[in-house]
């Protein structure tokens, strides 16, 4: 059991260091939000998404995860920050 | 537009450090699934995952991320892990 504690540990200081880096690219967002609202272009721009979708897909294989899981996780983050971008517009 | 510019290559930066990240989240619950299957435990073990959902919770609120998105990846990340063990345990 102490090799499945050790393994633990380990994953909750992955998910410690995951947290920070959302929070980082939200922060991230945010400022880009303000600055799609000062410029008065679009929340959604889906040709940066797909760039990025098609970058996040390389990425991952690149580092042996499964593409899916790595579009899941950013098509979360970019629904959440168009989200975020709307209601600055709105703000 | 630099402007711009500047704050999607962070953005770019951040996508890859993620994905870095979430394989090597993957590589070690792959190492769990392994343990799991030699000590013959269950895939899944719900008081181990709300513990997870209660610590992320709070760290979100420690780095200003919204505690429903950081359980929305996590919550993505352990089913997909799940699914894993699942399927080492049958192989």
């Amino acid at each position: 059991m102490d090799e499945l504690k050790s393994l633990r540990d380990s994953l909750d200081r992955i998910d410690r260091s995951l947290i920070e880096l959302i929070a980082e690219r939200f922060r991230i967002t945010g400022e880009v939000g303000q600055l799609k609202k000062r410029m008065n272009l679009p929340s959604t721009d889906r040709e940066r998404e797909r760039l990025q979708m098609e970058r996040i897909s390389a990425l991952a294989e690149e580092y042996g995860l499964d593409p899916q899981i790595a579009r899941s996780v950013l098509r979360l983050l970019i629904d959440e920050a168009v989200r975020n971008h709307n209601r600055i517009k709105e703000g």
